[in-house]
């Protein structure tokens, strides 16, 4: 493992692409290789034994290509299989949890946090146990809401569509209700419907997104273990999907904020 | 292949369960083996060649089980990989676009038929090239409905849900100014939206349900083949998913109208 290695960053599909924007802007002169699940997506209804053997084929595959450091830009495989990771990875390991309910904790003032995520995120109480050993005062409100991925998968993250922002309404009215002034974003998707999401929870909630924090976060793991790229070389970015690379462009810069150069790779997922 | 072995049916996750709640009706002494792939579940979003690989899979685990013919209980599927199904299964095979495309062409009345399926089963243009063969005048309109699968599977099927009547109003609005008559289900999710299409589209407009169809024309193929069973048996259906089968009783309940003896098992369908 060297510092010119890459950072392995994957996902269940093509929302992690909102945190390697993040990375982009954050690790300027890292090398990033994403793998997107794509043929598999979405991860978040899952159980929690097959969101770890697909996390674990993911991170298998970015292994392969010697990466310094893996990760997992993905709330549902943070919450469920973020442990395990750690534990076998050879490299390295960050999830998006700890980084986002570490911000969190530094933002609110009134002690009562909301978390929005997946089903598989939510059962998992990731945030919520995270949250409690940083301040066992803290209140916190969960929320799974299945239907996000979905509405941003398939365009509808305008903040004047009246779907989202009926879809918004249910999900979140009874955490509006609790008084929450922080609301962690917990999921990579979530970014996408930011907009609409400040709009129904108004001024006084502060919502606080996975993918920045998690770029800081490895930063800090990079610099810690001597793993920075001081090179100063610029690279291209390599992404690889488990379904074919149609499309891939003009969803990726949804997520990216951009169209960038890069290329896109299809490979074999379950061969890992 | 005898009279007595199982019917296999498989679909991309449970929605293909309201076309077995139709064949145990059509077919009460069959016995039916249903594979629905919960890991990989939905279909209907991915490339024509992920959905014939992941259907191969699924056709070759059912074929393990010595069935006398196969279903494609899915419309995504049958629209992609039905030509390949059939010809490369050494057991009759059977997809739901002929039999419904066929019901259509007995039911409409002024040539103007709808068809509403996953983005993929709409881009192949299934149906609506099998009812240009049954009838070239006829003028087929054709929309990709691609949040009604995740509506189905996250509970927002009341027809009295503000969410799903502005989601079907969003999506068949165009559909409904064109004047069709007939307008077919073209994915086996559809049926638990129904109601509220039948709804938005009116008295005139007769809604054609894949599953019925479907089991009625096996029923056909089977005799032909001189495959029915003929012994007067009941059989408990099989179930085999690829996730694991927590909550499996109650979204089974839902697509099969109700409660009922079965067994259901998961298996790895990468192995296949």
């Amino acid at each position: 493992m060297s510092c010119q290695d890459a950072i392995g960053v994957f996902d269940s599909g093509l929302g992690g692409l909102s945190a390697v924007k993040e990375f982009l802007h954050v690790l300027p002169n890292e090398k990033i290789i994403y793998f997107g699940d794509t043929g598999r997506v979405p991860y978040g209804n899952r159980s929690r034994e097959t969101i770890s053997k697909y996390a674990f084929q993911d991170a298998s595959f970015l292994l392969k290509h010697n990466v310094k450091t893996i990760v997992a830009a993905c709330g549902t495989v943070s919450s469920v299989a973020g442990d395990m990771l750690e534990e076998r990875l050879p490299v390295p390991y960050t999830g998006v949890v700890n980084p986002t309910a570490f911000i969190a904790d530094r933002k609110t003032k009134n002690g009562k946090i909301g978390i929005i995520g997946t089903a598989a995120t939510i059962s998992s109480h990731s945030y919520k146990l995270r949250l409690e050993k940083l301040n066992p005062k803290y209140k916190v409100y969960e929320q799974a809401c299945p239907l996000f991925v979905p509405l941003v998968e398939n365009g509808f993250i305008c903040r004047d569509d009246q779907i989202v922002r009926l879809v918004i309404r249910r999900y979140l009215s009874e955490l509006k209700e609790t008084g929450v002034d922080t609301l962690i974003l917990g999921c990579t998707h979530y970014p996408l419907l930011r907009d609409a999401i400040a709009d129904f929870m108004g001024d006084g909630v502060t919502l606080v997104d996975s993918g920045y924090e998690t770029a800081i976060y490895c930063a800090k793991i990079l610099r810690e273990n001597k793993l920075l790229n001081t090179s100063g070389e610029h690279y291209t970015p390599e992404f690889y999907v488990s379904d074919t690379p149609d499309g891939f462009k003009s969803v990726a810069g949804l997520f990216l904020g951009r169209d960038m150069e890069h290329t896109v790779t299809q490979i074999d997922i379950e061969q890992y």
